[in-house]
């Protein structure tokens, strides 16, 4: 049912937009009741959220053997999504009702912004543990220097992201880390 | 008269909100004709954003000797304006409007954008002839790696932003271009 409400959701952004979506077009469309909706999502921009730009839950990520390896796997796997039509579209509108929708904004940062920070938190532990970093960077600041580029490109400025760009802000962030690592636990010489 | 208009723009955005501002209640509030605003301004968001996150021209970025130095002079000279209530207010309003007005989008790149791209390509231009960077990197990724940060930061994500952040910004940014510099144009030794 999870699947076939996503569908729908993701069906009619694409033919009405997101500001025409509605629950109760989402359940007509995939044959379930509005309660079925509701319990799975909090709101229209959470269900719509999840359908496009974002999981629940993050797939596990692979251990590759490098910071940078890591910075690359994740950045390409939320790339494919954050860059499909459906996200690209919905998200701007999202980032407005965020500002004035104080509890839509709590729960956006207690589950998905968590779920990504966690994410950076184990890279970086990894990191640490293989000898890459100086000291555990703040993860909020990981996911900044990765995620927050890539949002800003697609979300804000509308430019096109290849992989190749991808590429550059996962090598660019893992410089910027291990610069971080050094700057606050490095011994004499910082970056 | 600019001054006056953007004043009594800034002072509206604070008392009603950035939704009920209209071009007619700054003129009011300004003591101008309406004329005399769309003379400058092409439309209420241009006048909003100038308003509070961003002049019309930069003031010239002093060359502070070092490319670190001078991204983290950008920064904070962003920062003060891009953090301001006003500012904060409107961003994200203003980023789901530029998803849905080409128009504006197509102004917003070609002004604001591409000042702020210009000033980049001017810090990473003194340090290639300062020889910190093994060559010109794409001023486009310099900006989103610093700006692009900050703004997901301030407007998509709403996280408190310190002086002490900021600096994080530029010093990973500062490694960051670094690393795309060697990537892209050095000998064998690649970051």
């Amino acid at each position: 049912m999870d699947h076939n409400i996503l569908r729908s959701t993701r069906e009619l952004i694409d033919e009405v937009g997101y500001p025409a979506l509605t629950v109760d077009r989402v359940a007509a469309r995939a044959g379930v009741g509005k309660a079925a909706i509701y319990r799975r999502y909090a709101s229209k921009a959470e269900m719509a959220f999840v359908a496009t730009v974002h999981e629940q839950q993050l797939a596990p990520m692979t251990d590759t053997g490098s910071l940078p390896g890591d910075l690359l796997a994740l950045v390409r796997a939320f790339h494919v999504r954050m860059a499909a039509p459906a996200a690209r579209q919905l998200a701007p509108a999202l980032i407005g009702e965020l500002a004035v929708n104080p509890e839509l904004k709590t729960r956006f940062q207690d589950t998905f912004l968590a779920t990504e920070q966690a994410a950076f938190a184990e890279i970086i532990e990894r990191a640490v543990v293989r000898g890459e970093l100086d000291g555990p960077v703040d993860p909020a600041m990981a996911h900044l220097l990765l995620l927050g580029s890539l949002a800003s490109a697609l979300y804000i400025l509308d430019l096109p992201v290849d992989d190749a760009m991808v590429t550059d802000l996962a090598a660019a962030a893992a410089a910027g880390i291990t610069a971080l690592a050094a700057r606050h636990y490095g011994g004499p010489v910082k970056a």
